[in-house]
């Protein structure tokens, strides 16, 4: 049929429109692929686009035979990055404990593949609120600031206060019992008191990142 | 059966015992009651005991027949009260929101009752820090510290973090969405990342207050 | 303490440089109090400070003695607004149903207070694809995209698959049985499968205003 | 008692009356099953009956030892197929994500072991919609669609609204975090917005393809 | 832009020639409209289209101004109605219980309106089984069965075993207690152990008139 | 205090007398225990009590060195039964699928222990009613009925309206998805349209088998 | 079909034939019936049968045009009862609190309706255990235990510790917060502790009634 | 800025002045870190601090590399302690049943190194009555009652009706169906009829005894 024809190679191209503007990178999500898998996916990848490439949930084993730069802690490998600044601004990534530490890497690590500066600060959760005041001043600079936070995600509540910047929340599933595998924090972000904070799925550091770098491109 | 009576007269004295000691006022659970249910039961308190005589969740028309003084606020009629520091200790409440407020003075009115000093401070929620760091100096001269918030319920983590007390945490079901009646603060000063906290029901003032006066008399 | 009040002075200093750098109006949630309460908050507001004074979740009881232009969908009063393009860029929103406008309203009310562009663009749910499409080049024009959607809470995923811009996706409570007052679209879209989605809580058109502000300021 | 036999006899002929009409095919569900318990019920049902024969959740172990065609993908032993066509009309299946696809394939095993036209197109998740818009024209010949989507659940409310089938859609454990285990594609799926759409179990595909069979069946 | 253009234009051709086709209803949601609302809306529709017109969750208040006959029972006013036998086949609708019924009659106004027919067999729930065995003979000759369950919502995997029709299976909010509002039918009916069950919205006798339409359509 | 060790004589002779009478037998919960732990605890109320000894949830290894009839499908351990009919009346067990069969050899087991006559009837689900129909003669003859179902939990509705007994109904943890390990089971059956109906812990054979063996020692 | 009709007829004697034996009442729920809808279903049971006719759920304005003896308390209208001891043996009710006081006479009044003898004793929570211990010896003599209890559901636990009856566990929706309108009830008296337990729905007197009676004639 | 290191050095000071006197031990959380992390650490903070330090849920073969005293039940390593008595008052810790007792060795092995008498009374609950009551004269003399339960958490109500200390509750994963993971314990506890009762997390026999401290100390 003529006219849907027409639908659908007007929708390709305006997709790919979108890609070159936003420089969303090529993801390949690694959890319950093999490393073949993997490394093929990549290879392909490198070879078919000039996007940044990255793998999140990546595994030690997955890295071994992928080409590319792998963070053990944030399980990324970023088979291409663009350039630090491709993206203008910087985003400050928090946590409020160091068991929150993979998921920020994920986010800076998905920031890193993308060319947009960021930094990570750990363990300034509101138990030893000091922390998060110290921190203040440096933050501040920041186009828009992730908080990482598990248990009472109580962070993303008391920054928003201190910080004039769009507050991006990231659950964790880290805390046990009444935690329950980040719902906890997940509601109680989502019912913050404070204005200014919006929520990404659970544990999602690339969420948070994908967010972030919206933010940036479409000042 | 002989044996069975005597471990029955044995615990009710026992009972006696207890109730001597501790001071725990006759409570009367207004909500759900008639005027006049609410009035004869209190008389009949004020007749038969020499206990503190209280009514929680009491409607302006159950004040009205009911001897006592009434709180429109925190819903309580305090019919016959200890004098004040009839018990040790002071106890500082403090509220997340002014939405907060009926609970905290349902705490209140129970320990007026009891013959506990107590201070209300409302409103020191984290989105504006500053408020709750200008209470600090006040709220540690206190024996326990009850701590009322509603939506992220963030305000226990950060108080456990800055006072030596013990933290009486009582949800509330003040928030819209994703705070679900309660249940977010709940489950987040549940997964309070600060130790020290422990929480009582949603919205029971007057169950913060009986642990914080058993708290006194352990001493 | 000499050393207590230099922190907590440095803290109220701190709150006032922010306050007047990102323009976050003073807010009044409506929900609850006496029209007498709202009005006079209102008018202290008016004579105290020279920000945007706002009330949302008005009823027309509130909006009868209080200063200001009722919208009686969106449930604000806009007391004392600024300029548009005080805060530059725009906000598209969007809804996906007719039922989802009140929410909506409540977003564009609140930044029409504080002096941002705005759009509404009601009733482009997923049912009926081509009202997306047809709505996306004009929604691309923005720096942020506020999406109001209940029941399956669907349509943040498409738009974020057509649209470069940061997407803040406001849940509602629209739609019922399985719904769950807000709970299936909350989740839905905390899962979304296309990145760049971030959630603020259930009807919460405020919350979301203000997430959009804040990424228009950090710019 | 002379009744009741006469009851149960009744009720014997007429389930076999009706399994032989509507050719439901004898199913042996493999989780949990060793080998040889796979082996034998299938032995006996090849033996005993004419009627199709499959075994779904099927292990590599199980099928070693089993007679028939095995879909390591889809987890299906195909022991006896009716030929194509035996059952008239055919089935569209298509998947949100790859990670969806075996699902997918657990339903298109069934319908090939019954004798049921099908196809599978994966990977046409809303979040890139011109690839649901580019199916729609292959997926308007069938006389029922199957939609397997994990995460948000957005897909069958997109081709609800594109398609005039009914949309049989199956949520799947597919995602992370506040997917919950496909809860939040199961909701979302409940609530849909788009009239048409009826909801089988989390990860049935079984389930999916014994209601599009009976589609076809009653037509 | 020329080419988003042409999307645009071909989805609406799109859309109108699937309606055509369908012959899915225009229809109202009368919950939360006031009675002019929806008069208006009846109206406008009555004048613009050649469809059947359907107001849904009507009160008498709504039914009093807007043209059409009114079902008091299950809540819809049929405004403009295709001739019974326009679509082809018979939906069989069953209740569990008396107090399901209006769901099964909004069920029942939704097929009168779109012109396929359609039998209501109220009040045969599993807790007295022989009056579900009473109906089968009658039901067999429909085209679907639509069972309508509150509670145990157990009916429906009781009638997939004694019919070959494709079920579609409508919790209800029927109940107290551990029904939680339809909930526990839901999870029920999602769980059947009797395969080619599906399941729509709690309450939905719309939706399942929808997917029992399409279902008929589709042959 | 004397009348407190008065009080605590009292009971402990009043347990010791309810022990006697009741015949509950000596229980040990094997989940967790090693198996010298198990064996160990086994000898000792062999040798120190002359009640039944039963081990639950049992492992083979603790099987291997502990003495007694291992039953591997129920994973009971009797180490000493009392003679059957020591306990009067019979209970039927039935199931709704072969999976279900552990959970009602568990409570076999218990009875067993107990000396209370029991039959277990597997595999009546109502997807094939004629099986459950078939099997009412014989379980009207008992004094009580155990009824184990996962998934839908349909079964004891269905029964508690063909047989006059009162039904222990168990939900199982069998099924996936929205069975949610039993959930939707538990639910169904507390909200279970057949009077008669009582509920016990999803999976436990044991506890319906203590509920069975109460009532027939109180008649 | 002459089969089908033989199984049909069979099926009704055979429900006849047990409603002779078992007694169930014929049982009007009178919640969302008129006061007419009430009185005509009862007058017609009254003409037509021999059974006893109870409404439960009853309002006031129902019982005011219904023959019978109206319960304020417990709600229910007794239009015709069996003679005491028509049911051999006796139930012994308990409740926790004052508040569960509703549901235990919905409970007393079913068995007055049936002819079996009952007794109620409210008001013998855990939170003063004395009031358990005192009762004990009274409630030993049933034939089974009812127990009404709301908030943390725990007097059942405590009772089958004491009685060697079948406790029927009934979780009431008292309470506030965290009990969740009967939920943590249910899930602790589901979880309990002590063996013997099984449990009806929330606010189920009448169910628990039902139970109890079949108990007596399984005897 | 000036100002700003002034308020952080303040509160760097304030968190010095109450660690000093609070006296909460260095704590490290041993799920998820290597024996060699736990090692390091703990040999840093002996080096650093004079503060007690403390490992919890640590494994034997963080015990096998890390100088201290390990508790296998307790899962504790303490690696240097107060001397009892530093802290004054000494707190009962009890549990509803033997499963219960890593958790209540947790708390007990806390309250070791923070120098403060504690004692563990295990297997306490209520399904034998006797043996709380039995226990109750021994635990009145502690300021603080840590009630250690799991399935239905009934001893904390129980016992805050015949102790008047505060009573610290601590629901525990034990148990399974429907105690869902220790849920079901802890809607209880939060719902006590009892009133006096404050609860911490699941299985937090930690977060239970620095209550218990915050007590003691403030006295």
């Amino acid at each position: 049929m003529t006219g849907d024809g027409g639908v659908l190679r007007g929708f390709a191209r305006l997709d790919i429109h979108r890609s070159a503007r936003t420089g969303e990178p090529e993801v390949v999500f690694g959890e319950g692929k093999t490393p073949d898998q993997v490394a093929s996916i990549v290879s392909r990848l490198l070879a078919d686009t000039e996007d940044p490439v990255l793998v999140t949930r990546a595994t030690p084993q997955q890295a071994a035979v992928t080409p590319g730069v792998y963070d053990p802690v944030g399980r990324t490998i970023i088979s291409r990055a663009r350039k630090t600044g491709a993206i203008a601004g910087s985003v400050a990534i928090v946590t409020a404990g160091t068991s929150d530490l993979p998921v920020a890497r994920e986010a800076a690590g998905t920031l890193d593949a993308l060319g947009m500066a960021q930094s990570v600060t750990p363990d300034i959760g509101v138990a030893g609120l000091h922390r998060a005041l110290e921190a203040v001043p440096t933050l501040e600079a920041a186009s828009a600031c992730i908080v990482v936070a598990g248990m009472d995600g109580a962070l993303p509540s008391v920054l928003a206060g201190l910080l004039p910047l769009p507050i991006i929340a990231v659950p964790t599933s880290v805390g046990y019992g009444a935690a329950f595998e980040g719902l906890a924090a997940l509601l109680a972000m989502m019912a913050s008191c404070a204005p200014g904070v919006a929520v990404v799925n659970i544990d999602s550091g690339f969420g948070a990142a994908m967010h972030a770098m919206r933010i940036a491109n479409a000042q």
